[in-house]
């Protein structure tokens, strides 16, 4: 880990531990000469998220309280809740976690859209979806402009890396840690990698059904936790935006969006270019796991290459649809029914 | 003029410069703790395209000239010529303009649109109609996402303030001046700012005309150049991508993107958002100049009030349909069209 990582990681930590410290561990102390960060250990029985998905375990407040970090976290390091000022001092501040931004770029937008020695699938039975997603011309204009939206939209400091190895769960607590990808990015990477990693979990219970547990309550609760997560970010978020309307916010300025009727179109709009941009980054999220670098356990611990290939399969198929498609869809539970049809 | 004005204006003179040193003066020596510039001295005959415009003057090089300008300042300074790493530097280093991003925020996107005691307007003549610009949801939703897309948008270093007085000419010569609004920002401002202050100058035509000179033909002169200016401005930038295709510019990756067919339609799908975000930002900078606080000589020098009251209602209408309706219009002759058609 390079010193520039463990600053921004601290950074962040502090950023977002302040606006949700319920979900954020508090950082005491951070020392920059040393590198040292001094923090709230998460003490058993806390595991990490994707561990327990793996396991099959439901945790009942997970929608609750990743939809309140996300809305928290991203409403009030937006234009929405600051200043221009404050704004443009956090954007210049994290443009120095560049390196990690870089690899975000090649390992999500870059390397599993062409051939790559860092790649690498369950071969030989995902040869040739690979190499599908490879020659996809429609879904390579997409990565395009989601990577334009990476790099270029300072919408508010995204957590980076948002997946279910970067929260630690108990029945009724949940943490985000390893921030150290942070920066001022969309909206839709954060909520769209929680969601898209959800949606690998999903993919992947077939591969640990047995004879005890088929999986398909869990299945459920798994599609049921992604709705309810998406619908509570939304409800929260524009709570936030109602709540701080008259606040100090650039981005609509109470004189002219506070009348009714405009801030419901103004915030109908703003939501669905989000709900958009979610799906988007939450396929590329997911395709990058299934013929890129760096894979996730859900898939890697289904021993049985075949029945993995035939899961991950599912995944990559939904996944090219999902951000090809992503503007059909009206809400969360359109593309939920559509995975319900289709497995 | 404050110190930090300077700073950033001699900067970005020198970046443009040094893209494009036929159409910037050239900075001899800048001196930041004096905030010094010595520079270029644009001599006789050069004059503001404003002033020359209103004259009614016809400049057969200015497409020819800002289209070159525009093509190779926001092509070079973007993630298709720079990798990321260069591109964070410049995009931190600029975020420190940030009154001058402020001043812009509030008079092109934020004023016009609410009752401030900066506005004026042609009184009475215009009042319903500047109450009619601040009661419209559907263009009040438009220049909010234009906003957004302005605050926090890093798509090139744009001029920032490219008007019709921020250009010197001769008949053979083109310089762009008076920089100090530099920052990374959308393409779509500048070349927006550029057509649209064409377009007022073309509104405002009838004010100037007189028994000797109907101003028919020269009317005709500014559509052609403002046609002629985006079609040579996609043309150079499209032919700049094709050049630099294989070189280090992070946002297509040659691994990628260099098949025929999909390098076509990614340019073709950059070239329409870029040309319906210059329709968006060219009519926000015209509404600006009708019923904000700054108005634009070419209507101010029309001495009868009820007359320019004509001129300045046509330009009013136009731009509040083409902020709505941009998305619309596949190329700019439809637009030039539909003015010839109304005019």
């Amino acid at each position: 880990m390079t010193k520039e990582r463990a600053y921004f990681e601290a950074a962040a930590l502090k950023e977002h531990g302040h606006w949700c410290p319920d979900h954020v561990p508090e950082v005491y102390h951070f020392d920059r000469t040393m590198s040292l960060t001094g923090m709230r250990y998460l003490e058993p029985p806390h595991i990490i998220l994707r561990k327990g998905l793996i396991a099959g375990i439901e945790y009942p407040l997970l929608a609750e309280h990743m939809s309140e970090y996300m809305a928290r976290t991203l409403f009030c390091t937006s234009l929405l809740y600051h200043s221009t000022t404050e704004h443009k001092r956090g954007v210049a501040e994290f443009c120095g976690n560049i390196e990690m931004c870089r690899l975000t770029e090649q390992v999500v937008f870059s390397d599993p859209y062409k051939v790559s020695q860092h790649n690498r699938w369950t071969s030989p039975y995902l040869d040739a979806d690979a190499e599908a997603a490879r020659e996809d011309n429609d879904l390579k204009l997409e990565i395009a402009e989601l990577k334009s939206k990476f790099c270029e939209r300072a919408q508010a400091l995204v957590h980076g890396d948002l997946h279910t190895s970067s929260v630690m769960v108990t029945q009724d607590s949940t943490q985000v840690i390893d921030s150290e990808f942070a920066f001022y990015g969309p909206m839709g990477f954060d909520v769209g990698a929680f969601l898209g990693n959800l949606f690998l979990s999903f993919f992947s219970q077939d591969g640990h059904a047995n004879q005890g547990n088929d999986r398909k309550a869990y299945k459920e609760w798994i599609l049921q936790t992604i709705e309810e997560t998406w619908n509570l970010f939304r409800q929260k978020f524009v709570s936030l935006w109602n709540e701080h309307k008259n606040g100090s916010g650039e981005a609509y300025l109470p004189a002219i969006y506070n009348n009714d009727v405009l801030l419901e179109l103004v915030q109908r709009k703003f939501m669905k270019d989000l709900f958009h941009d979610t799906l988007g980054f939450g396929a590329a999220k997911m395709i990058r796991r299934i013929v890129g670098v760096a894979h996730v356990e859900d898939f890697e611990s289904i021993t049985d290459a075949s029945k993995r290939a035939d899961c991950e399969r599912q995944a990559l198929n939904f996944a090219r649809m999902l951000l090809k498609e992503r503007r059909k869809f009206e809400g969360i539970s359109e593309v939920v029914s559509l995975v319900q049809k289709s497995n």
